[in-house]
This record gives C-alpha cells, structure tokens and sequence, in this order.
C-alpha cells in the first residue's frame, strides 16, 4: 500500500509487504524511544488526539509517539464534551476537527465510526480502537513483538507455535492478531477457552483458509505445552451482561510461574494485551512471573510507542528524515 | 485600541479599524493554518488554556492556533477540577493561574466571570465565552467568513444583505454578529425566527440606531429570497425549560438543497456557527447541501483558526515577526 | 543526597544541604518564569504528568514548569479513564507508564501509592500528593517563599518566627513544613487552632527533639503578635464526617487588614498553602489584605513553579545548562 497520506483503519488493508515496511521503519525508531537520541522532524506538525472513550494508555501511547517525532498533540477526552451531544454528524466532526491538525488519532465506541469519520477527514486518521471491531495499532505492536522476541531466539513468524488463552471471544486484540497471522506461513495456533468463550467462527475460518494450523483446547497445561508465544487475555468483564456472569470465567486460566515452568518449554514468551487483572479473583498472570526475563508484557507496551511512531512517520512520509533532524539527548537518561 | 497586552473580552472593544487589522493579520497566517509553511514565533510560549465548561471546538481551535505559532498549551477541562468549588475567588485563581503561562484563554458558564478574571490576571485573557454574555472570537470568525466570501464574489462587508434563520433569541453568536455589522455601511438584515424566538429587543435597537436595514420575518423563502448571506443558528435545547418546549420550534425553518434552488439568489453562501443538529427532528441545514459550493460552514471552522492566531499574534506582538521565525514544511500535507 | 535519576517522594528524603541546593537552582530559575529569558534545555523531553486525583493548580504548575525548560507534557486527570478500575496493579501500571516519558509527576488519592508506583516505575518520579500522606514540592515552595521573604527583610530561615493558624489537624501543608523546620537552627513556631483541630502529637515531637521553640495557642491576637511569618490554612471541609462539622470551625481565626494593623509587627509577611476560602462564611484571609505588599500568597503559587523547575532540573541533571540552551524572549511580556 502507499502509506503517505493514508489513513489507518484496519489491519485488513495491510499486505505482508506493507507490515515488514511498518516494523522495518519502527525498528530505527528505537534510538528515540530510548531516548538515546532526539529527533525534530515533526516539530510544527499537530496531533488531533480524539478519544471520544477513555483509554489512558493508548492515548498517552499515541501522543508520546507524536512528541518523540517532535510534534504537538491537542487532545480530547470523553464523550460529553463533545458537540455529537448537541445533534452533530460524524461528517462534521471530521470536516471540522480535521482543520485543527495534520493527523488525527481517534477512539470512539462505536462500530465503524472511525472510518466513517475519515471518510470526511481531509487529514489521516488512525483507528485508536472503534468499539468491538478494530484496534489496529494493537494486533501490529503484538505482531512486531512476536516477531522481536523470536528474532532474539533466531526464529521468524513463518513457522510460529502460539497458544492463546482467556476470553477469546470478546478480545479483540487476538482477533486481530490472527487475522494477521494469516500472512505468514506454518503457523500453529492453540485457542484455549472456556467453550461459552471460543474464538469466533467466522476467526476460525480465516485462519483454516490461510492455512493456519488451529487446535481448540480446553486445557491449559497442554495447550501451553509446545509453543512459542503464550498469550493471556483478561476476562473482558465490561462485555458481558452481569459482573457475575464474568465471575465464572475468572481464573480458569492462570499462568503463573510454578505452571510455566512445570509445562512451559524453555524461554516461552508470555504476552497480554494489557491491562492485567491482577486482583486476588481475577490473576491471569500471576506476579510471580514479574521476574520471569521471558514476560513481554511491558516489552509489549514498550513497543507499542514504536509502531505507533512508525505509522506517524510513514502515513506524513517523514520515515527517511527522522534521523536528519536527529541530535543526542543531553539530560538524564537511566534507561 | 492598542492590541499588544490588551484583554479581548468583547466585541465592544473594537472599532472598524481593529477589526481590519484582525483581519488582515489573520489572512497573513493562511500559509502556516495550510500548512505550506511553519512558524516558530512563540517558541516557548505557554497558552493558559482554561475551559471551565466543556468546549471540545472551541479550545482545540484556541489550542491549534497556538501550537501553530510554535507555543506550548496547558489546559483545564471542566469545572470539578477546579479550587473554584473549595471556595476560591475568580481573583485569587486569575492571580495564581496567569503565573503560569504567558496569555490565557478562558470559558466559564457565567457572564461576566472572564472580565472579573481579567482584572485580576498578569497576562493578557481572551473570553472564549462566558455564559449567554459574550463569544468575541467566534463573532470576529464569523464576519471574517462573511469578507472572505465576499471577496470571492467582488464585494464587501459595506452593502452586505444578510439573512439569519432560526433561534434568534438565544443565538449567542447572532447577537454579537449584529451588533459588529453596525461598524458597517448600508447593510441589510433579514431575520426569520418563529415570533417566540425573535432578536432581542436591544439587539434591534442597536442596528436600527446605527442605520442597518432590518426586516423581520417568519417566511424562510421570502427571507432568504435577496441576500448574499443565509445564516442558519441551531434550536439552542439546552437554553429551553423543557426538551419538549424545544421541540415545538425545530424544523420550523429547514434548508435543503431544493429550496436553496427555488429561492435563493445564485452563489447565495450558507453559513452556520455549528455545530449542526444533523437530527432527523432537527436538520436545519441537510445534508444534501455538503456539496454546494456555496456551504460554507466548514471554512468558517477554518477561519477560527485563523482568526484566533491573529489575535495572539497581536496581543503578544509578533504579527510582524511570523514571517521572519518559519520555514519550509517537510511532512505529507494533502489539503 | 544525588539528585540525578532520583525519585521526589517525600521530604524526609533531603538534608540542609539538598534543599539549600534546590533553592538555588530554583533562583537561577526566575529569569525563566518571568519570560525575560527562553531556555529549551529539555527539548525533545516528556513529562508524564499523571493525575489520578484532580488538582487544576499543581498539575497546571508542574506542566508549565517542564514547558519553560523545554519539555513537552503527556498528561491525564481523574480515576476513571485509568486502567486501575480494570484491575491493573500500581506495579504494572508503572511499568507501563514509565515507558511513555522522560520523568513523571503523580498524584494519587492513596497514602503510599506514589512511592509503590516510583519502586516499579524506570524514570524518576515525583510525588505530586498522596492523600493525606506527602506532598513534597508544597513543602519546599513554602520554605522557599519563607526564606525569599525573610532575605528582602535582611533576614534567614535560621531564628525564624513562625505562627500557623486554622485546622492544623488535616493541613498536609503545615505537617511538612513543620518537618522541614526541623532543619533549621533557633525556630520559634507559634501554633494556633481550635482545640479539635491540634497539630498531631507525632509532628509536635519532631519539633521538639529538633530543638524547636513550641508554643500552642487558641488566641490568634496573641499568636501573631512577635511572629515573621503568618501562615494561614483552610478548613479543610472535605476531610471531615460532615459539612456541618465543619461549619463550627469556620471563621474562628479570620485575619484581616484591622487585624493585621492591630496585632502583627509591621512586614509581618501573610502565607496560605491556597486555595482561600473567601466564601462569606469562611474568609479565613479576608480580601481587604489583597492590597497588603506583605500578602505573600501569590508570590507563593508562583515559587512553585520555580521550585518544580529546579527538580525537574536537578533530577535530570540539566540545572548546569539551563542557560546554555537560553535566548531572549521576543514576544510581549508584561510582568
């Protein structure tokens, strides 16, 4: 695809081309990120940071990647604020938003409103999580980080043992995660669930089409047994109709550090979408872990702020001349 | 008036010779609004951006106009976070805010509220609305459209014809505009509202003492029949007793395409504060006219911009020095 | 103690000769804050400003401290938009956020939360209150306009004469000053409340073992009579059982210009932590002193901005080059 003046939408528009690109520019952001240098090259360039639903972490994920190019962010959060209150279409939310900045960022809980909305944008827009459907910074930081932690074990994507774990018929992040993995070759994953939680049909099919190995468990110390990547997902208890239909569900699925190592082969991978729900009835991935040098999670978050850079500097085309603005960072850097 | 530290608090202050140079400062920052060009005039600058009531257009607005002169933004939204309810004065929060930045641009609910603020602040305070009192910007953005459009068909302000349409008494944005036209020559105004939502009384007085034409109407087609200008105002809900009182006088005056066809003059330009109840029950301007080009709703968001980079620049003084601190601009810019 | 990379989490963490190095950091800071010089030594950096409790005032101050050095600000405000409400733990939380900036300030409505989230977090952090518990830059922006204060009269930090008037129970301001007093030689503090609304036993006993001269008074006349400093507190009303409560001891210690005049030596130099209470009923520093030249309260808020400099300063290990990266300020400045 030509990522310059695109908007990102869904990971649907992506070839396998165009994700290499993607990590390829967020692998060289990595010196900024670290802050080992600094970079200019957006300085004067604004994002419009629209979270029409809250969402702490990927709004901050989003505008930190926009300031770490050395641009601005005006942003907005919640709902009520917003003139959609008094009548407004999303037609002119967009005509009008987009005269306030060179990029948006937007999250907004229905279905389909953010490509609705950048349909009439006259600037970019990226999908910062549109209700239940799409999230697509998040299926490619996980994908990125899969590939990264492999590549630290000499392994590629092609050829990828995965299990994932949790509530996977309301986490849209693996949802996503496995549509992309359709891309890749001799992939094998293992969907471990509740039944009333499987993975979607329609999930299923795409991956059998592209080839996908798919095993449906509902043991965890099996499912987890011959894998690269053990991905845990929380019991999305905000989907379902009562808190205690969630209840059920909670802690079915534990990983902690005893499991890992009695199941685990050596140097799995553990991930999670974030946040983990690390109270006493929840604990889908133990503490205990927090030790364990093979938990990605916060590599995972960590990541995110890379990819996120890398969309901004392809969709503003700015990839090649990040290093040019670039200078070295003179305060304290302990990372 | 003298603009280099002043307070712009109402439309009252100016004479047409300010407005001219508003206006003319503003169409001076077209190429850094377009983003052809940057400007790094006011780097280092922080803008106090202060909403004690939900604005989501018009503090990005103020906030965009900033960045875009190279300043930084530090903003408050809504009224709970605020010492105001520990029983704090409007004076001891002007005089502790206005240390923290270098101009301030303030909304509160209350009329009158930003003056009091204003005597109290070290830096200079722009009101970007205070109740049902005064919106100054929006006016000035608002005449500014009404020029530029102008422009573009080889007239100008003096021997306007304007017709404004709808809640005419509650219409903030129609009060101040009126009363700016009177700085004007052999300007005519039509008003068509329902009899209950009529222009105030003083609001009449004023034009009709400065010796614009007025006629009043509750016939859209005729109203609209001979003027430059058709202004449409949304049914102000929130300013009803009841949503049921409201509902009686919405859709009373709706424009559409077919009756912009059968009665308005050609080239006729549409405007509108927004935002636009898009409603079924509402739609006061439909959507059918988004591709007119005579809609011209979306260039008036634009112009705000424009509009409030100018009275910055002016009030901080560096108009004349925009030019000398910009540069090229080396991101994707599609408008 | 070393500065560089450390966390600010609390006042028992410095010694003399830590605060005498931030107070003249925080000197060399003043050309800054007034706008008569622009230093962007922190360009390119990010201060993660998280709020998890609002506070307008100290969030609004931290973010343009680290804008007048530079800096750019990520910031959020209130509990709900946190990922805490999914059951995320301060350890992961901090994991994450850490990730997203350069430094971080934190409120937090829990005693401790700040110092367990600074234990996981990878950058330094500041404690911008923790419930009832610290709030360390308060404490040294009071000292610091003490010793300000006290130098235009010739005068030390050293022999300081201090009376603290209103609810000393809950005042989190007074305790730390109380405890920073401690490090001084020949402190004279004069303590003036209702009986109910004593300072703490604990915080008595630090005074004394540290040699300072305790006097415990109801009589505000009497309390302000041989004193350098007043230092008035509000009612704290939202930390009792009920308004009521409250309400009895409203407006027993009001200080104001009769007052003033009549019982304090002349110069006798008026602070309060702010927010006032100038509500009818509560007044504790009546309006009538906002003329007085030794009501010091404004000049107070604004220390704190340059307190908050000089730590993001010194903790970044810039404070020697803030001037390096310095250049005249070309647009209007007024103070």
């Amino acid at each position: 695809m030509e990522f310059t003046g695109a908007h990102i939408l869904s990971i649907k528009q992506f070839e396998r081309a165009d994700i290499e690109r993607i990590f390829q520019v967020a692998d060289s952001m990595e010196p900024y990120a670290l802050r080992r240098r600094v970079t200019r090259v957006l300085e004067g360039a604004i994002l419009g940071n629209m979270f029409f639903e809250p969402s702490t972490r990927t709004r901050v994920s989003f505008g930190s990647a926009f300031n770490l190019l050395g641009g601005e962010v005006r942003e907005t959060t919640g709902f009520q604020s917003s003139a959609i209150a008094k009548g407004e279409s999303l037609y002119d939310t967009a005509r009008v938003l987009s005269g306030y900045s060179d990029v948006i960022c937007m999250r907004h809980p229905e279905s389909g409103s953010v490509a609705e909305f950048a349909e009439a944008s006259r600037v970019p827009v990226i999908n910062g999580g549109d209700g239940a459907n799409e999230h697509p910074s998040q299926a490619l930081l996980d994908l990125y980080t899969i590939r990264k932690e492999l590549a630290d074990r000499g392994r590629s994507i092609d050829g990828l043992r995965i299990a994932m774990i949790g509530d996977l018929k309301h986490g849209r992040t693996v949802h996503s995660l496995c549509k992309l993995l359709c891309l890749y070759q001799n992939v094998h994953v293992t969907l471990v669930s509740p039944v009333e939680l499987a993975m979607p049909e329609a999930v299923l099919e795409s991956m059998r089409e592209a080839g996908i190995d798919v095993v449906i468990s509902q043991d965890l110390a099996n499912g987890i047994g011959a894998v690269d990547i053990a991905y845990a997902t929380r019991i999305q208890e905000e989907r379902f109709a009562s808190k205690e239909e969630a209840n059920q569900y909670r802690g079915q699925f534990r990983l902690n550090q005893a499991i890992y190592t009695q199941y685990c082969e050596p140097n799995t991978v553990i991930m999670h979408p974030l946040p983990r729900d690390s109270r006493e009835d929840a604990n889908e991935l133990d503490n205990d872990l927090n030790l364990n040098p093979n938990l990605a999670i916060f590599r995972q978050a960590d990541n995110g702020v890379l990819v996120r850079m890398a969309l901004f500097a392809l969709i503003l085309n700015v990839a090649d001349q990040v290093d040019k603005y670039s200078r070295e960072v003179t305060w304290y850097n302990g990372r």
